[in-house]
């Protein structure tokens, strides 16, 4: 089983990341239960704006895309800006909105049988909203979302410290980031042992 | 297995509800598949504002419970006020919050392995955002949201008639809703087959 | 110049209410400014589900339609549950969807001229959210939102103690709220020298 | 009295732009009041990623950021992917982030006195929620959002064609568009002439 961890902070590598680290230990929890995980920094590669699977001249969609796809579980890591989502995980949503017409050889979304979970970093208040947003979005694509597949760290209210900076509650962050990593790969394997089949055809 | 649907419609009955006409749809689908479905007007209930399972004093909410909790699947059907959830939803899951604390008898949270989706009315704009705010509270409470699991009807931009009013693209929110049903009762399955376990102990 | 805060939270009282503690930061900024304010904490009425202005047969909604109407800053001030606004505050909010077809003596939406602020509470995270729903709501009915018209207190991640218990960077919340105050009164009293007038009718 | 309309297509000129198709009638209400208009397609320039107010290196921000620092009035036009804004609505805002922290030379917060409104498409669903991320972010930042600024246009459920294919109610579409033009028209004249001051020193 194999997983791919998608960091959409803005900043490019090799600037430190609050977002990763907290995504790390995610990442920790789903080794730990045998799943082969990458994490890809999407701002490190030149993914272009648009909705379709390659944009051409260089767009570096179509390999991530690839990683999507050869993944059974997706972990969307996700800062806090003015309590949203970042413009790179928008970027990415807008990628994968060409998978709703896309469909295996068995007439399925390519996002059937797939689950998607979330880690949202913040120095201040906004991530249940955050989930919210990214899982509406993959859900209307065809992931499953497991129950409380997600962690995420802030401390509201007001501008302060960051993750990496602080030691504000991160076990809970860390022990809730490890049952995020324990329900997708729970979720993922009943889907492997059970598929859901092709839609109705219209 | 079996499905409760809660209508969320701000209307007591007998009056005609739009929500309960798509969720309908929905419901025969669930049926066609073998699922015993029950529908419940939730503002028929007396269900008081709140965050636990009992508020005591004729709370109509530890019925609704007990009914969410002899199902694998949970629909949440809800109208569009102002692009919004409607009030009667922000209670059911008030009260839900509640299950965030409440385990089974092998320490999983009561909601695991439940699979919950959405049937959205209105007569303008908002279902992809209620179903977001419907996804996010649940996911929190441990169900897990199936790809693909909601349908909706509306027709923007500006007032207009309601879903019983009109005719506009209905067969695509019944084909969507029909999707939904399949999509719920093959995840329910696929996890009743190969149940989520506990989370680890903190 | 008069305010109404409209207090959302579920809980009636006698029972201590954080999110009426924070709003009375906001309650003596605005008296500070000379606005007479008044706070109604919601659920001790008998406000009816519904998107009419009297729904009759004991509703307590026109007593408080009548106070907003005779303010010109309203103030929701609302608890965090789940990340989202509380129930109550959706009843108020549909009860306000009335006011979308109600005009003045010059044909002017009753709402318009009037600004409204937030406060908001809870032990985890939601506070951005919250403001955003709160303020795309009043803003359709036409309510005007000055810039920073909002504090809010929580401390996330995960469960914790409350505003009254807790003294994480309340200070913090404090001065937001008396800029907050500064800033409806600010916005009002431009609008009260210099009114919006009727949109151009259709 | 100047105005900026940000079109965030995610197309590139000389792509047909929907969303400047409808935000040219906002212009044109806004011209009709005597505003100087100017429309920005941010996509064409190349904005970078970041919080800061330059990003260095051919940055495309400074330009369009001092654009809007001369204008009175905003204007988001957004169309929606996924039921909410586009990515590069979401790069504008995290670009606009750094306002919070600058001042003009009397110590207001620089998006003071200004007033923003919305312009929405899509060929579905999801306007109100568009409004209600973009309004609480320029809220959050300082601007003030006057009652009933904004228009939308969509025709949900489900995939249709799109705002300039279509005929599908367009009328109320530029109603309600001439509508929010005169009111942040309003609404930036009342602040003109009784400006907010500085917030409370901390």
């Amino acid at each position: 089983m194999r997983a791919t961890i998608l960091n959409c902070t803005l900043k490019p590598s090799p600037a430190v990341s609050n977002t990763e680290a907290l995504a790390r230990v995610v990442a920790g929890g789903l080794e730990a239960e045998g799943v082969a995980t990458e994490m890809i920094r999407v701002v490190d590669h030149d993914v272009r704006f648009g909705v379709s699977s390659d944009e051409g001249d260089g767009d570096g969609w179509p390999a991530i895309r690839a990683r999507i796809l050869a993944s059974e579980i997706l972990v969307l890591a996700c800062p806090t800006w003015l309590g949203q989502p970042s413009s790179v995980a928008k970027v990415v949503l807008e990628r994968m909105d060409a998978m709703l017409s896309e469909t295996d050889e068995d007439g399925r979304p390519v996002a059937y049988n797939r689950v998607a979970g979330f880690v949202v970093t913040g120095n201040e208040d906004g991530a249940h909203h955050v989930i919210a947003e990214l899982a509406q979005a993959v859900v209307d694509i065809g992931f499953t979302v497991p129950g409380q597949a997600w962690t995420y760290w802030n401390m509201g209210p007001g501008p302060g410290p960051t993750y990496l900076e602080s030691d504000h509650r991160k076990e809970w962050s860390h022990t809730t980031g490890l049952a995020a990593a324990r329900n997708l790969v729970a979720v993922a394997r009943a889907l492997e042992a059970t598929p859901m089949g092709a839609p109705p055809s219209t």
